[in-house]
């Protein structure tokens, strides 16, 4: 028996999530890249201009035209922000759906949005269909969903971390701290002095401590989750090395919830969640235990009479990017929501 | 005109804090390491054992006797914990000083030390003259101490970061939370599979979350720049890099304090500091900063309606260990406190 | 239709190369995983040892005794140097195979061996029928054998890189250099100071630059391709990296192979081996192009009237170690050669 | 006594040499540096580009302008090729003196140079007077310099490491071979993403393996040392770190050499020079060795009948670039040789 497939498309293949992109849907049993996209690379090999891919592929860079996109039945875009919203009409017009790892179909309040994004939103009506693609959150939705926006790797590491607490309502909802780390990876494959080797390397700070563009997205989903507003402060670090996010995460517990068993609560709210790894009590979960695969590993600690503190980490280009946005094609396929998302993490 | 010059023994010169103790030391102007001691490398050149050394010094390690450190004007502990307060009382009777990068003598209450670090305390007494190293905090008692314990790394970055917020009163000291991250060489150089090379590299964790040994250590400085019993949560972090720490401060401010000029604030209290920088408003201090220098940096933002966010970076060998070592042997022989702690950060 | 399934045993599960193991043997579609050794953690599930492995594996830690690994097919030994050599007769005799990742069946002179390695050598007849499992030369020989010594890291580097030279009598076989770096994973996972974080991270250095147990390997190597006695000078170098070994090899062609097409003669040589890639003329292969995958990518490039400069890349964990091992089971068991073992690289 | 001081301009003070010959002036006992050019920063204060200077200096960049560089003694040019030697003529007819950091003022053949740098010459009578910068090499035709052109960093490395053996005529002047690795930092601070830092870390490779800039450098030298044509090969390696480049060089030993004292005859070489350390027989140096200082440390060692090795390490930024450019600027204005330059390596 033969399995059905699904033909993707990529287009900004050349950065980092777009590889990753590539990496993991060459191992997918029902999945296969046939586009990607490049404007300045048509008709150029990929495994030319990444030769770390020779003897995996026989793609070549094509012009992202119309055409060249409407015969794929999902296109990824792994694109700066603006991309995807600019082609979304005539590629929906096709047939073809889209996983958007950009921000362009995250936020719903357009003018928050534009706040924070600096620019206008090209399609406001497709962006009030879209699915904010966080199975943990929204997975019958994204089952049905044209067009998906796959959250940021912040927002994915810090809300599923706060998420049983959120629903339970057992925090003060104007306590919550995310204080994030993330690897150089996340910053993209543009050449920018600022993460360059000689300025990462041996090197660690905040960034963006009065404000982040993940803020509004992670309010969005706690706003959510809580069933109220919260108040939510993010402060995003810099690590001096590729992957990972490690996210610490503090909270004060409303009163009642002070003898709740908070270990128990999580793993009964990620028992059947195939990519969330609720630890032992006590552990500490490092970026390297997820480097390389689909999961968000947690541990929850207590401190102190009343503040509880969830450790959470993520590989950012991996359950924070690409490995989410296949996750994500599962679901809008129809296909077991592991396929091609369970191999093993690379350690050391 | 000669100088006065201050004689400096060594004990535990082998480690990543002896190492930075004899480089500063060569430099400085009124200080000369006479005397450096290890039971098993008594009769080894010192340069045999860190060829890095070569061409920079003639010492030989010797055996940790009474009589080569009665010779010292002042002995340094970069001991593992223990060591200091079982010597001490011999050493101070030969009329010489100490100054113990360990914890023997930075918390006075005697059975907290003890849960934390798992022995009794040799010589309370001695404790209880010790006076707790941090300059911006004793230095008028500094001036005139026996026995000095030098701040612990963690501590040193999270008390000068808070110090201005609580001595004003303008926060709410159950808030406070101080998430830490500090490069390997504050495991120190022992052997363990923990610190490796391939453990560290390109992976990042929280540790110690439900409490570290620091934690004691915070909690009695807060307190008592407060001058009211305070709540602090603490959470250590290892980052794959040799050196440097970073604190990210959190904390409410009260009602009252909404308004006040923060920045000002700030820069008035540490505008005598020789060693503490706040830098201009919207700043993100970095540890590479600070690299092999004896500096604080520090900024501070502001989210939401009422927390402040303060950033404070410090070598950890250096302000949090060696430098800030020196610094107090100035004091304590009442030399310029900056003298050899001038030179300017190794970038990159 | 089912295929049939070798049942794989690991003894010495918990250093670097038994976690590649691990991992590869996870994807392999007709391998698994049925015992894992360890004295020390006996009755310990895997996943809490290693918690990267946590929703990976079900596997509990066994003692080490002939009936765990009787019941296996084949026996992978990730040990030090001088356990598989211990164990080997008994395990054979139970109608066990055995594939040594250590130096014990590498060396056939058992005198040369018993120098380097400082022990005698525990079973000399079985060593006699070992044969070498570098497939690129000993292909039909690995298919039929009991015990294959598998090969150094090092050595894999530098005799494929050199093997088509060397057949083609191109080069004067005593002006043959490797000068070879390695990162701090082919150091192994023991806990020593010279592999710490802070000894190992912005450091580079040569090391056994006088000699190093992989030059009798190499030179083995070397003068069974050459067909005569070769001399050859072997340099290796620790990285500040985790894994990946590039070699840089130099010689001296003969005057009547100064003008041989030496890209072609590579291409040739390695047109059918699914895990040697002659990369295109004027390239420079980088670790990270075979990072976390079974393959060789090798450069060549000419200087001066008459020397040849072959650069040479592997992941020192795979086709140095762990995956070089799964090819060798592929062969040995008459399986796909490529089973398990096509997945691509973890770039960045 | 007041000392003379020497007042130094900076031309291209915002690259990684720039801040180094900043850093280790300001600790200068008779240098000061009084002008900082840069034409896009001309009015801004130094600390503010350079946030890691606040506390070391008012300086603020000026126009690069004849008048601003004609107040100053000396000169630094650490400038991209070709500004240098657009400028030269106008600021030695002021009657200032010129250190290039670039590779304007380094090789005499006019041609060769085009060649490699691909622009023409533009003051080919005043390269005629110009000294090249290795003291070791040159060091009374320093001293009367007008002009000093500061080595390449590789080829610092390389030609103190074969400077002896060459002298003494003990190799085959066709068997020299340089296999070099640097840290990312010789490849400036320039936006490129070859050196991003996701694109360095966990990577090596070698590069420019068919011919580098660096290769007529050295081999310049090596003729004049040999005092004969030679024929060097030379590969240059990137490293995963910031600073140090380690180079491992091979040569034959002529049949009457063989039994001669290498280690004796590289320790009378070097006994009276301040910057090169020739280790012990046995040892490996290592690029932490020399971390921030201006120091060349090398071994020697033997393989096979007649190759001789010799590992030779500097820190890039330093001993191959602005420490070796202020050891010049020592020679030229008649001070201590090893003024400013003593302090000890910073280590981890």
């Amino acid at each position: 028996m033969t399995l059905p497939v699904v033909k993707a498309g990529i287009v900004g293949a050349t950065g980092y999530s777009g590889a990753e992109l590539l990496r993991l849907l060459k191992e997918h049993p029902q999945a296969e890249v046939t586009v990607v996209t490049s404007r300045s690379l048509a008709g150029t090999r990929l495994d030319q201009e990444f030769p770390s891919l020779r003897g995996q592929t026989d793609l070549v860079f094509s012009e992202p035209t119309a055409e060249a996109l409407a015969a794929c039945d999902v296109v990824f875009y792994a694109t700066p922000h603006g991309v995807a919203m600019s082609q979304a009409r005539e590629v929906l017009e096709a047939g073809t759906r889209i996983i958007d790892l950009s921000a362009d179909f995250r936020i719903q309040d357009t003018q928050l949005w534009s706040e924070w994004y600096g620019m206008e939103h090209a399609c406001p009506d497709i962006l009030k269909e879209a699915v904010y693609g966080l199975p943990e959150m929204y997975r019958d939705d994204i089952r049905k969903a044209r067009v998906v926006g796959n959250p940021g790797c912040y927002p994915t590491a810090v809300t599923l971390g706060l998420a049983p607490l959120l629903k339970a309502g057992f925090v003060d909802v104007d306590t919550l701290i995310a204080d994030s780390k993330s690897g150089a990876s996340g910053a993209g494959r543009g050449a920018k002095v600022g993460t360059l080797f000689c300025e990462v390397a041996e090197d660690f700070k905040a960034y963006g401590a009065t404000g982040h563009r993940h803020l509004p997205e992670i309010a969005q989903n706690l706003d959510a989750l809580a069933g109220t507003e919260t108040d939510v402060t993010f402060v995003p670090h810099l690590l001096p090395m590729v992957r990972g996010i490690e996210t610490t995460l503090y909270a004060n517990l409303k009163s009642e919830a002070l003898d709740a068993d908070l270990q128990a609560l999580y793993e009964q709210a990620y028992c059947d969640e195939p990519f969330v790894d609720m630890m032992p009590a006590g552990s500490h979960p490092s970026t390297g235990m997820v480097r390389g695969i689909n999961q968000c590993r947690m541990a929850l600690h207590r401190q102190g009479p009343k503040r509880v503190i969830v450790l959470s980490v993520i590989d950012n280009l991996i359950k924070g990017a690409s490995g989410q946005a296949i996750q994500n094609m599962n679901l809008m396929f129809g296909l077991d929501e592991t396929a091609g998302l369970m191999a093993g993490p690379v350690w050391p």
